[in-house]
């Protein structure tokens, strides 16, 4: 399975996903689920992807194949996030619908387009998609539950990215602690509105300093508040 | 849908159920989820129930009808715990062959009876069940997902039951955070170890002292660790 979280801000957008994959426990592997695709000054666009993984694979090719093409539509040349989700859609669509429904696969479109305000949508195994709002400014594919309380407790529009940054991280430490079919390495991003920038991505293993910091910390938290509530009473 | 979680531990057992069911989302109700069958001084037996409220129902009904009746087993007079779930599967499994695969449930059996130690079991819609153990002393049904990482950092086989029983409040709190379709009031229960007592039931509604003061700690506590992480560094 996989576990992938993006938020759109009111400061600009977050993106984390895992790295595993497993087709049956005896064949595990690590493929990067966080796709940047970047024209400087004028675009940036972020694919995370769950599900099949021969399916994301073949819409990753296809949409890769087609940049440069002049005569059609593709991720560097569409005039909107909402053309660019449409593409992406179509092309899911027509994937599953060559390879077969079992091989379904979800993805999240986040970015920006100079322009427009950055954008973030969910896109469905049939092609349709939902946009983030004010309201609900994150979306999860993947193996979405563990990992929601700490959000929905957490994560505002308003919220820094800093802090939505470290919202994402916990949301997965508790992914990743209940859940082995969702493992390390993590791909992250950071993007700031208006930047048209993909330089703040990071490779996050399990040696990295802060991110073992604060899962420590964050476990250490926990545990200290739950000790602390008072004697049961019921 | 459900979420309802039973722990088997060193001094005795706790069951938590919440009550809310649903037939879409114009057709919520309330039904209790945890069934208790006693017999003073000689058995406890506790079941949970996750899937279908029409199947869980008949099977109850079914259970429930048996009792008394000398010539073939039921509740009340099988000899061992292993005993009642092959019962309670069987039942589970007649259920849903003849009203459809379409209507499956899950069910949590726990209990004693005098001559065993306490035992607590897994049983699927199948008929088949498993057992917990001192490594895995917990089961979850329904939606088991939100409420499980607490679950994994805090218990142990050796937790006393009144931290367990907070901490399946707690799991109980971050699932209905999340997820509409589980929702209040809770039934919950302690079973201490060769008791053979049923008399600590709780029905926690949400005018419930100390479930509201527990749960506006934690989210305080939980905001407080999160505040306190160091600052991202990646």
């Amino acid at each position: 399975m996989t576990y992938c979280v993006a938020m759109r801000l009111a400061s600009g957008m977050i993106f984390v996903s895992d790295s595993r994959t497993n087709a049956g426990v005896d064949h595990i592997s690590s493929f990067r689920k966080l796709h940047v695709f970047q024209q400087n000054d004028e675009r940036t666009l972020v694919l995370q992807s769950a599900g099949n993984l021969a399916t994301s694979q073949s819409v990753l090719s296809l949409l890769r194949r087609d940049i440069g093409e002049a005569e059609k539509p593709h991720l560097l040349n569409s005039g909107s996030m909402y053309d660019i989700a449409l593409l992406v859609g179509e092309t899911l669509r027509n994937v599953i619908k060559r390879d077969g429904d079992e091989f379904g696969g979800t993805l999240l479109l986040g970015g920006q387009i100079r322009g427009e305000a950055p954008r973030l949508f969910q896109i469905y195994p049939q092609g349709n998609f939902i946009e983030s709002s004010v309201d609900t400014p994150y979306f999860q594919i993947g193996e979405s539950k563990y990992g929601k309380p700490i959000i929905d407790r957490v994560l505002r529009y308003e919220t820094p990215l800093n802090q939505a940054m470290q919202c994402a991280l916990i949301s997965m430490d508790s992914t990743l602690a209940s859940n082995i079919s969702v493992g390390l390495p993590l791909d992250a991003m950071v993007y700031h509105s208006d930047s048209f920038s993909d330089s703040e991505q990071y490779h996050i293993t399990d040696q990295h300093p802060y991110f073992s910091q604060i899962r420590q910390l964050w476990s250490k938290g926990l545990l200290s508040v739950f000790s602390q509530l008072p004697p049961l009473q019921l």
